[in-house]
């Protein structure tokens, strides 16, 4: 017909974990795919305050049009949280975002020309490579180890316009970096000129320890900085924020005005509301310890059930496993035999920007109960050795 | 510092028009210059309790994560809407966006490479003009009078990759395309393989009879439809829609997963449940019956009150007027007397995508009560007067 596509349509595409939680979805599949908050620990009761609240005494303020920055005051409440992480953020630099993933789309759009390099981890977040790709980057994808990217690779990463982090409890590796690793890659990268986007959406869901400073606190002038309503309060509302040097951050305003004048103000007032006095102070330690007793769950049930020649390392945060099969197994093969046993999880591969390792996979241990874990696990192990 | 920024990114500006509010915000400037719906208009109650049963009735469906597409009951809501007013779309055809200015974005991310040819009205809506600037476009403006484009000019849009055409009481002109216009360059346009993208924020906001057929009924497969809740609604909910023929549908989606995953699933369960039983039948002409009442305040006001030279007509719906100015009045040069007088507005060059016409001005009359509106008028009126 009379449509023609921009070029860089050409780099978007479905994403391969939505299509194949359509085929996971199934009635009686016991799904370890998604990545999906456990909904049980959405504060319902505080919401439903929240909004009545904000509907009585400023309902005209919520539903008009609003500033493209967002809501003030949770400008403010957003420096204060990060001042006391040792992050030092004013609310000027604070852009309210409808979820992180616009975080990403902005940045991205601000910061990438077609060819401009960015590096990232390998795996990555799949998000994040979904919002680069219209911008028709080259990406370069570092090696990690169990500390976060290789310092000896991080030569590769030189002239590309930003390196893109996920430093706790990686989507979808689980991956926490050291503080020794962050302070080398910050100053490593400060050192090329070569900015860092920092994304932490899982910060707050530690098991054991609070993770090491966000590596935004060593050098904040080279540092775009990304967080989250999502996994703390609850992801329908989409609220995430920016948190970006002056040098940049009115482009991202701009960006950000133009991609849709301004974030819900409903919701933003909303989340003010329910957080202001303190209520996540109370609240994420029931995530924390809810996630925690899952992932003890999923622990067990891998050393118990999996075959000789597996890897995985116990997560101390966030939402994730990821698991390295025997070499030469293919998860992307293997999925099709676990749905036959009942069990679903998230191939590894796309989660590569290059060299995908094809016998990984990643499991979620947050959005069933520990006895569906037990159950999952013991499927997929099922499936394994009739694959293997 | 380190950041390079993409070239898109000097095509990106802070809007003229959020500045010029800025100055106008001070208190005691009796502002027409704003674009806001008359916040009395909006529908709390119906919110509270939609709220309050969404809460109530699938709170965690509606804090999860959910489809990119948007929520179906609303997706058909919307296809059936439009069924009515002679526009055959299917649910499958409807994505929700985030506000319709997501549309506007999401329309240029998969249509526009720089370079690419984007013909609009002259004047037209600012929005529009910097959601695709970030993509580089060459934009042609098409002469118009007070049925819309001229026919004449048509020509000068082919090869564009698409025509941006808003043609119900269109911002910032006030003027609604005449039926025979529509069938016209909507013939027109197919012809010449030249694909139409219609705005309609405003259609629901006529005065005295309901504006024309759509473009896009005429020619569904060469038109993408935009719409949005933020007129009859409320627009701090930034809730819109795209409909798009089956051929750029998929690319859209795509688009939009990687901008922001979905829109708050929350804000589209709780539009979907204020208005499904009809409530827009009721709610819709309290706010015609408003603005309409506004409309006559001002058409009589700036008759009473411009000084001869001066040309404008009364819209037939919408929000705004926009007045002309004796030639050689520059309007950006008005604006500061205008202040020190009491009273704002927004100059019409911005609005111009080439050969700006300094002469013109829109004029608001939602937001204000019709006392206010007579007083500003008048001001306007006095500053004019001491000026020429």
């Amino acid at each position: 017909m009379s449509f023609t596509l921009a070029r860089r349509a050409a780099r978007m595409n479905p994403s391969v974990i939505r299509e194949i939680l359509k085929v996971t979805e199934r009635p009686g599949i016991l799904s370890l795919a998604g990545g999906l908050p456990a909904p049980e620990s959405f504060p319902v009761e505080a919401m439903r305050a929240a909004t009545e609240r904000v509907l009585r005494e400023a309902p005209r303020e919520a539903l008009q049009y609003a500033a493209s920055e967002g809501y003030a005051p949770l400008r403010e409440w957003v420096a204060a949280q990060l001042n006391e992480q040792g992050l030092a953020a004013t609310p000027g630099q604070v852009l309210i975002t409808t979820g992180s993933q616009q975080g990403l789309d902005l940045v991205a759009k601000v910061l990438l020309d077609p060819g401009s390099g960015v590096a990232v981890e390998a795996p990555t977040y799949l998000g994040a490579l979904q919002a680069f790709a219209p911008y028709e980057p080259e990406t370069i994808s570092l090696p990690c180890d169990d500390d976060g990217p290789r310092l000896d690779a991080l030569e590769r990463a030189r002239g590309a316009r930003f390196l893109y982090l996920l430093p706790n409890f990686q989507n979808p590796s689980g991956r926490c970096m050291s503080a020794a690793r962050r302070l080398a890659v910050a100053d490593a990268a400060a050192a090329m000129g070569l900015p860092i986007v920092e994304d932490n959406p899982y910060g707050d869901l530690w098991f054991d320890s609070e993770p090491p400073p966000p590596l935004a606190a060593r050098h904040p002038l080279n540092t775009i900085y990304l967080g989250s309503f999502s996994k703390v309060l609850a992801p329908g509302l989409r609220l995430g924020y920016v948190v970006a040097p002056p040098e940049v951050f009115p482009k991202l305003l701009q960006a950000k005005q133009a991609a849709d004048l301004h974030t819900p103000g409903f919701n933003q007032r909303v989340v003010h509301e329910v957080i202001r006095d303190g209520f996540l102070r109370e609240h994420v330690p029931t995530i924390r310890a809810r996630y925690r007793a899952r992932r003890d769950a999923m622990a067990a049930a891998l050393a118990r059930h999996l075959p000789p020649g597996c890897r995985w390392n116990a997560p101390r945060g966030g939402m994730f496993f990821w698991v390295e099969l025997p070499e030469g197994v293919d998860a992307a093969a293997l999925l099709p035999r676990a749905v036959e046993r009942g069990m679903a999880f998230v191939p590894g591969a796309p989660f590569y920007a290059e060299r995908p390792q094809a016998n990984t996979l990643r499991l979620s241990f947050v959005t069933v109960a520990p006895e569906q874990i037990e159950r999952g696990v013991e499927l997929l192990a099922q499936a394994l050795k009739e694959f293997a």
